[in-house]
């Protein structure tokens, strides 16, 4: 019979059973309910629901149930619908009457929202280690890439010289701004909810307070109701989740496209990617793909808890079962994509004199041959409008900016002085940036020290 | 090595093997795979590429692997990648040299376009029967209701008189727009891609019509770079399903809301219910939450397979990968939801009694009051005024309209007549009620008879 | 005072006014609310509600409101809340009391539905249309470019060689499954709603059958509550534009891609680009990005009526007056985008010659190579691996495919032979592919052939 | 011609003008785009670039322009694309050729990215104000309802009894995680981005740190490329504006639900209700019925953004000016549905005799039975099946909890005293419950008592 029969004439459709049970998923949840019970258990010895010998029998037995799952010996059914309802029947079996006690106060209600929480305290602390990781890996890469010079590029046209180094910084910040984000999350998930009962509280002098420290949580939810109906703390991880995600699937996109054969910018190692069934020459990189595409999985998490939370009235309805399923999937999205991350950020080879050339042979000092002109005095609108016919011209011609002499600049504008030539030099270009955050070697070497200061710190 | 490890000097990363494995769900797609992969085989023997002998060999081969994973002997491991490769590796174990030569003319990524379509032919056409089911209790429902009137609702508040029975064939057109929507994207997936090679087709002169014939499709797709970068069909099933399941949700949230207390108009069997763990005294319509929960679900789904196609380059990237488990998520789920649905409107119980009682307490008759007027002579937009101030009269004297008397009415028209009373009888409503589709015992009876014919067509 | 004010006491808060107000956008369905309400005071003389002259003064009165509207001579106001009433307003301003005759046996539920209808039957007709040009200039361009060979990209590598013309007919594949479902959900909206009424249909005997021919329509809703609640029909045109904004969201995202400095393959027309504010020499494809950019929004068009209906309980909640502006944005992206594809496709140069060379210096013929080697009788598998290490040692020693001899890859397999360097020559590869659908010189002609003489019939 | 022009030669196709335009959306950042032009104004006389006499003209000419939109004197145009444009091209307008120096060393890129941090700045102050409004008449409402009487509710099933103000409550405290986040994020917002140029800072010795002081900004970007790339901080907003609505759409799920004639729990005002143009009877809840749909369309706003910003690259694509209307609509409901929520707390009506009269007439005291039997020794699980045992007898009898006698209870457990029958009753229970959070008087009252503390802190 179920824990709840008593008031059941019918039995549960197997469909139903099947249809309902959790336990197919929230299984994973069980280290986290053991605790949560055995803290309970500790609380009711306190306030003298269970006696000594009781409170030992039933930690006792929880420890078992525990050892029972780890070693694989715990037999699952979907009978018995989810994760609690499992644990309690086998300590049940084990401690007899006695564990007919433990469920005094609680409700699954409750229970489960500790679960989550405690769980989520965990992952979400793995997932930001992972992330310091990757945020060193940027940094170790920044440091040796500090002079490749590149093409920054917008609307994926060559737009103003970079290096390698600024472009992964850019990458860096994104990813700095999830650390803090995921850091603030955190703390909202910190909230303990066990005692909220059903949705009121008990009649029974429960110590939250006791449980709270014990479980370590730093504070303790205001209001049951609240407490019972609540998953922004699951959005809220989510959505941490997708921002990462997100971030790295443009770094998955730029990467992708400076591994095509037309930029050869960058190569993976053979270890990140695949070949194809039919074609003997590729070599293909399906962890960058894959980094992508699953970061829309990851957006359909996001927003299947959204739509899910739409218009639900208080406080626990059923619906509510459906938020682990997208947010495991996030989570364990989220780590493997980060530790591949890494991965490819120490393990690319970087072709440097590609990444050069596409420089060399650009338009991109345009930009700063017009900025000459303005220190020169000529406003900057109509510098703009000069240098846009010189390089229309130049286009037409097919002749390159760099081959350009200062005579035929001077056709151009007067004020076009010997020093132009040097001025837009790409190395040029690269020292005298001087603006905070610029593409400019100063600028990346202070990015580099401040962070790697920051990730030490 | 791997399949494709000729071009390869690194081994894969352990990490990168599981990140990039399918296997762990493609393998659902085993059946369709060696269907296919004969079919291929077959077809290759007949263009002269496999003798008798080897075509024997390799069909043989293939059986034997099918029934390995039938009864649960096959070994899977990450290292293999996708069903394919597992497959096609067994293969050779088994067949030696001559398991090498099935691959002819063939990439995993017509392939796996095969796999997943005949998939679909196979799980839609079930959708489709269990559909039909769902429409046929419907109709069996709506035969036993037909004279239970209930409040017809709109912005949730009593709105005209209705019986349940045309409450409930409502949800039967809407279902039926589903089948005939799944009739339709049913044969937009019948169409092979086999011989589409990894993009651009073969050299080899693999005959397609004949594997088609084969594997009973209907056509042959006609662009080899669309058919690999295409996962319309994809799209098109998950949309599918995401209108049932939005159908079904509206149906909870109905059935749900009539199942409180305060409305108190049907009720769940216990099997399709669960209780509290906590609360002795709760019978909850689970069942009904959780296809509202689970239609979140399948709507991320389809947004998850919207957002990763949207700006994908052609053909295949692996981003595609990640079609497969919102697919075979979305089908699992309307499947049972569907089988639910059929139990809880054959199980249900309807309180006929409230229902009445709920029409006969309200103001609804007021509409035909004011049609009444409109049939008088009095202009629809004062007639709608006069109406409307009776019914703040009478709630402001908590009056109710069945208790007016003649006289009472005459104070706010002479147009009423000793006629009105009949008028606004709930029964009589119901029977006066004569344009198509509207809600009166007539139409509903019509709609029955017509809709049996067509299920039964 | 509001039409419906007879029940009311307080007043309407303005706030409240400006904030159920839909006039601001539905006012654009003014032209169909007028001719449904002419349609409407038609039948309801023939049924003798109104006497020839009212219908007269009706219509007229109509023809004058529409006059007034298409003139600006018109005055919204959020106090009247939506365009229904508006227009009826105006019209008892115009014919005093028998002006409010015409809402006779008519709700602003079946209201709308019609309106929304009759509107969705022009705009889809008008992006059919549109969508007929886009494949025509397809077909055109393919034309031109039958001979322009190119590299087919599987994960944006270089995979097979194929031609722009048969790139660009893999579009024409996904959209003219986008024409064909377009059709298919054109029937779905072709149905009458008016005569449902408010949810129940009427006791007054209105005349469906009349009403829909006057309007054109195919057929008649079946049960008036289904009517009232559904959407359907907003959700299916949504989801067959946003079909049509992946596949151009795709092609945007090549095409981006083709014109970037590095692959240089096509060129847009500087009158479908933008410039910079900073950088004269910038020209953006700026009308590809904003195709891909606004895929989105139409994504989140989509989702938000999905969100809307999730769990809605039936008939008629205010809720679905969200589905407007949605619908409206969807359409008139759709309809600016295939304007603009049809421009960029006819419009943009192809550097016929940067394709060219990218294919000779590829690997691409690894595929025909390996093939050769099977059709010598070495298992697929076998010579896959050959061709996998030749390439490798190529790339090792900076070697390319076509200037390996026969004796080089004699190393490799006995089974080479002098044919082999032909073989392998892209344009025997073109020519040599037999498939249906394969990307070769005959099977493009073919579908060109084929596809012209579908768009003409 | 374009301020971009120079290097272009054909003109822009008007269709192209349109659909690039954004002209139409943007010109709301008009006062932001002109202050920040101002603060960029002063920088360049500060470092030189501008003299005295140059500076005050722009200065002057901006205002000038500032005052010409705001009494709406300025004329709009798509061919001048955006608000940047327009305000430059009309500063040139007044200030000929000084104007033209206005531009130096700022990109477009940076210069929308300043607008949209000023207006976020403070647009999201504004929401907290509005926000700290409706908590204000949560907590004046819940001291008005602390001794209402009601049952809570799980699975929309009555579950547990509460107070009215305790359900309000409920909300009070999700309200305040949102205004919590909303600073949280405001502090992300306020970064400033200008003087990254188009992506790569600049040549020209720009005064960065003057500028943050100027406009008030608490810290200046890191990273240029970053800086241009960067939408999280839209995507920030638009997320705490969603978590916003999603309360806000469950509290009125809650209150339609409550409104119906057959909870009857509350009763809006008549000035936030409309009626049917069809029916004279209906008062329809509106207000609440649109905050629940338009919770979908901001949902539907944040996934825009998300599927926008997957997988782009580095740095800006115009695709990114999709961002600002899904923003401003979000926004502009979001301010709107507080204020709605605010009128409506304030304004309902509560029948707090149907709400007692639910509880009186429910089963949910049986929680507090088996609580009772579990203090005197009897294990929770046995207790929760003979308290289950006796709501089923009682329901087959049609008997109500309250009209059981000490004799009843006691043939289902000794253990019933008669102190049973005060325990159970309605006002007992929630003087009795104490745990923190609980629904009972006193938790209700701390509650109060400590968020009005907080409130006015």
């Amino acid at each position: 019979m179920k824990a709840w029969g008593g008031r059941f004439k019918g039995k549960t459709e197997p469909l139903m059973e099947r249809f309902s049970a959790s336990i197919g998923f929230d299984w994973a949840l069980y280290e986290y309910d053991i605790e949560g019970s055995k803290a309970h258990a500790e609380m009711l010895h306190k306030i003298g629901i269970l006696d000594e010998k009781e409170r030992e029998i039933i930690i006792n037995a929880l420890e078992e149930v525990k050892r029972e799952i780890q070693e694989g010996e715990f037999v699952f059914s979907n009978a018995l619908e989810d994760i609690h309802m499992h644990i309690e029947a086998r300590l049940i079996d084990k401690a007899g009457e006695i564990g007919k006690k433990l469920h005094t106060g609680r409700s699954r209600n409750d229970q489960v929202a500790l679960d989550m929480r405690m769980y989520l305290k965990k992952e979400l602390g793995e997932i930001r280690d992972l992330l310091r990781n990757v945020l060193h890996s940027f940094i170790t890469r920044a440091e040796k890439e500090k002079e490749t010079i590149m093409p920054g590029y917008t609307h994926m046209q060559r737009a103003q010289i970079t290096t390698f180094a600024h472009h992964l910084l850019a990458y860096y910040q994104m990813l700095k701004r999830d650390l803090e984000r995921l850091i603030q999350i955190w703390k909202t998930v910190d909230v303990l909810p066990l005692g909220s009962g059903a949705i009121a509280g008990s009649t029974i002098p429960l110590d939250r307070e006791f449980v709270r420290e014990r479980l370590n949580f730093s504070s303790i939810s205001e209001n049951s109701m609240d407490t019972i109906a609540d998953r922004d703390f699951v959005l809220e991880s989510i959505y941490s989740i997708a921002m990462i995600m997100i971030h790295l699937s443009r770094l998955a996109e730029d990467l992708i496209i400076f591994s095509t054969d037309e930029f050869a910018f960058v190569s993976l190692p053979d270890e990140l990617c695949t070949g194809s069934s039919l074609m003997p020459h590729k070599k293909n990189p399906d962890s960058l793909e894959l980094i992508r595409g699953k970061t829309s999985r990851v957006i359909g998490d996001l927003f299947s808890i959204f739509s899910l939370l739409k218009g639900l009235p208080l406080t626990y309805n059923r619906d509510l079962q459906e938020d682990k399923e997208p947010l495991f999937h996030a989570i364990s999205t989220v780590k493997d994509v980060l530790s591949i991350v890494e991965l490819c950020i120490k393990g690319m080879s970087v072709n440097r004199e590609k990444m050069k050339e596409a420089v060399y042979e650009s338009f991109m000092p345009a930009v700063e041959m017009a900025e000459y002109l303005t220190l020169k005095g000529i406003p900057f609108r109509q510098a703009h409008v000069i240098v846009g016919k010189l390089v229309r011209d130049c286009e037409d011609k097919g002749k390159q900016l760099r081959n350009l002499k200062l005579e035929d600049l001077r056709t151009y504008s007067e004020a076009f002085d010997k020093d132009i030539i040097a001025h837009i030099d790409p190395l040029t270009i690269l020292r005298n940036r001087k603006t905070m955050g610029a593409a400019s070697f100063e600028e990346v070497e202070r990015q580099i020290v401040a962070e790697r200061h920051y990730l030490n710190s």
